[in-house]
């Protein structure tokens, strides 16, 4: 259990980004959406395979230059069991074009009822002796509110399939201090608090560069505290969301990465999605393309201040 | 926006629960599952479609004595899509019923996602001006440690819907204090905060018995802040897991409610779904009457401690 196989990916790409998949209907091009709402009406099934349409041509454009892919559990959930069924069928092509797969889905109960989430998307369901795996990420972004109980079915899970979480710690939204924010013990934040609980659940095992299986989402948006984090969190492999259309620059990530340029993977959904909306008389068959325009420019972006990653 | 019609059912039926269905496939008799197998196979399809077969068994003895049904959708995540058409066909049915459904997936997120998440779960999608319910359930639980960012999004569409919210307040679980109970400010607790949270959030609209829409998930296992939260959040309804197999009492429970013998719905999962296993001699194929049994036995075991359910 650790983040090993992800930061080589990171490190072979010199790419330290995830491309967040949040397929909404408004960012696919209308020729994608007419052939499937050919097939299927305007239903939640054409929706659904419009994006599942959609996110294949990303990753088409994206799997040689992005390590990772980011899809987004509410985006599919839109669209009802057909939804989750495109949900399912790219996670399916993104792992066949070697890419590492987050499932966004912020997770959380305790017990048995989390282990079933373990499951689901980072394990293998048994059905009466037959194996089958029902999502097969590679991580899962969850939510520690609920303690320990929560995390612990993860962990054995993470550990058989070598997988890993991604905690959230201090959120990149305008809102996130009503909570996170809170001090106590005079000076503990709630984030930090967090933030010590994902170092102590992954301190049993740490991969090869040094990062545990149990990262923690800290947005882009807060660089101070993202500093200030990495530097208390030193086994903690940070997921950066914030980046672009919430507000976040490449300097306001630096703080995120360790001495090697690695330590962290920054997110871009509409900035990447989208960058075909932006450029005046794009044929829409080319937003991939222009996906992947961004997707190099956003890498040396970040290249540009964090230099080259090592792996030790 | 409230939980009026919630309220409604409550006091119609004298029954202040609401059956859990986590419908795991240890639980659900063997011929059902045969059946099953032998026309899907052991596969996620045909674990899929045992689910469903049992969860609409047990509403069919529970639909005229117990208000209110509780997927929980990690169990039916495990199964794959297959395992969420399951969930999105027992919401339908358990609503063709005159059920109330709370579908427990402790969404969380920030804007436009959280807007996708209640969209899915209480909304409706626009597919390019058609409109479906994805799931279409009548309230959600949700998870508020991203703060108003994550809720402000569902209170839209409650308020167009007249659907409601759970929010984690105190959860049930042993480790629920390593974060709800850090104390701040000297004495306020994390949980109360997040309690005044969903007061705040909730004081908009408020319906007719009193209560917001905007519910607050508190454990019958810690009992003396489950009363300590009835005084200081006296328009937020409860959602109280933890009766039953994890321990609670009804006498744990008592101090939830009002004066009216209102404010609360108290859940059993396991207890329910699973009665038929504990009766020795049983048919399995009367595992739906075992669970009616339970429910009884739990609806008399609450009412002797709360006394009659009035609308004010």
């Amino acid at each position: 259990m650790s983040f090993d196989r992800l930061i080589e990916k990171i490190v072979e790409k010199q790419n330290p980004t995830v491309a967040g998949l949040d397929p909404k209907l408004a960012y696919i091009p209308e020729y994608i959406k007419e052939e499937s709402f050919k097939k299927y009406g305007k239903t939640l099934e054409g929706a659904a395979d419009a994006i599942l349409t959609y996110n294949k041509g990303l990753i088409d454009e994206l799997y040689d230059i992005v390590p990772a892919v980011k899809p987004q559990c509410a985006y599919y959930e839109m669209y009802g069991w057909y939804g989750v069924r495109a949900l399912a069928e790219t996670i399916k092509y993104a792992k066949s074009k070697g890419m590492f797969v987050i499932t966004d889905g912020k997770r959380n109960d305790i017990g048995t009822t989390m282990e079933a989430y373990a499951i689901a998307h980072l394990g293998e369901t048994d059905i009466d002796g037959e194996k089958e795996e029902a999502f097969g990420g590679d991580a899962l972004t969850v939510n520690g509110y609920l303690g320990s109980d929560g995390i612990n079915p993860l962990l054995t899970i993470c550990e058989e399939k070598d997988k890993g979480i991604f905690v959230l710690v201090k959120t990149s939204n305008p809102s996130s201090g009503e909570l996170q924010n809170l001090e106590f013990r005079g000076d503990e934040t709630v984030y930090l608090h967090m933030g010590r609980m994902c170092e102590d659940w992954g301190k049993k095992v740490v991969g090869k560069y040094g990062y545990s299986g149990v990262g923690a989402v800290v947005g882009a948006t807060y660089p101070e505290m993202l500093t200030e984090l990495r530097g208390e969190l030193p086994k903690t492999f940070f997921l950066v969301p914030g980046y672009g259309a919430q507000g976040g620059g490449a300097n306001d990530c630096k703080g995120a990465f360790d001495q090697n340029g690695i330590g962290a993977i920054v997110n871009s959904s509409r900035g990447i999605m989208c960058a075909w909306q932006k450029i005046e008389g794009l044929d829409e068959k080319d937003y991939a393309k222009a996906a992947r325009q961004e997707a190099i420019r956003m890498r040396d972006d970040l290249k540009s201040v964090i230099g080259e990653m090592k792996l030790k």
